[in-house]
């Protein structure tokens, strides 16, 4: 999300101060952040259409599939990756369904930590190898060499991109 | 946003029966989301601490940037590229704030046009011209090589990703 799309960037580029070299990347963050949408948009629809779920219901099961001790509500809600979910009403209706549980730990009766169940659990293992497989088709037109060489470059972008957010953020 | 990053999405692979080709597509998904969020959430950060500006905002400021002629509330919702973001309160904040107006063109009274006013587009182009140097410094750590490299790779996988995802449609 950004600029309205390359075309817009470029004009605006022609009228404003933008250096050549920051241009360059600008165009390359949009063209990026276009893949992820497109890529994110396909997995949404492919995820409602075969299991009637959602991403972050998707992205919370996953969480716990990490945490087999369980997770609290608030460190659930911290490793979300998708924003705009509601945790509580997700947790709700997964517990509705029986694909995890709520419980106080005996340790400490007010806190409240959420688990997998085995069935919450096999239910995530096959939307895990549907959703390997549609990634799979939507990356199709790339050889094995291609996807390397992409990994790679994706890399050294997040470890750059670390870098400059860590010295911002000093 | 998905399996809870690359560690899970291995895991689970060992359990289910995902075949190579597609956990090393999952694998580079999950890599290009972790850039895209990493960058968005950067960008998001500067924004607000340099323009007190949201992402929806500037989408919505940069969808006019596009269309002079001014574009209707609906036409508008339809093309905005964030999520979450209520069009009609970013609106108003903007008819307060002389960036953008709204009124009925001649021929259609009950339609409702939104423009974007001069000071509004300076205002886009100011921010355009901080985001460009904001994404310059997150890739600031690539090579113009490599940058290409990664450009001609992505719209590879784009036109893939366009492509299957056509067919699925079909």
């Amino acid at each position: 999300m950004t600029l309205g799309g390359a075309p817009a960037a470029a004009r605006l580029d022609r009228e404003s101060r933008v250096a050549q070299g920051d241009h360059e990347a600008l165009r390359l963050w949009l063209r990026l952040l276009a893949c992820t949408t497109l890529i994110e948009t396909s997995v949404r629809s492919a995820l409602r259409r075969d299991f009637d779920c959602t991403l972050p219901r998707l992205d919370l099961m996953s969480k716990l599939e990490r945490h087999p001790e369980g997770l609290r509500m608030g460190e659930l809600s911290r490793r979300m990756m998708v924003t705009g979910g509601n945790v509580t009403g997700i947790t709700d209706q997964l517990v509705k369904e029986g694909l995890v549980t709520r419980e106080a730990p005996p340790d400490d009766r007010r806190a409240c930590v959420v688990k997998l169940t085995p069935t919450g659990r096999k239910a995530l293992l096959r939307m895990a190898e549907a959703q390997a497989a549609w990634v799979a088709r939507l990356f199709a037109g790339l050889s094995a060499a291609e996807c390397r060489q992409l990994h790679a470059l994706l890399a050294k972008l997040k470890a750059s991109a670390t870098a400059s957010a860590r010295s911002e953020a000093a």
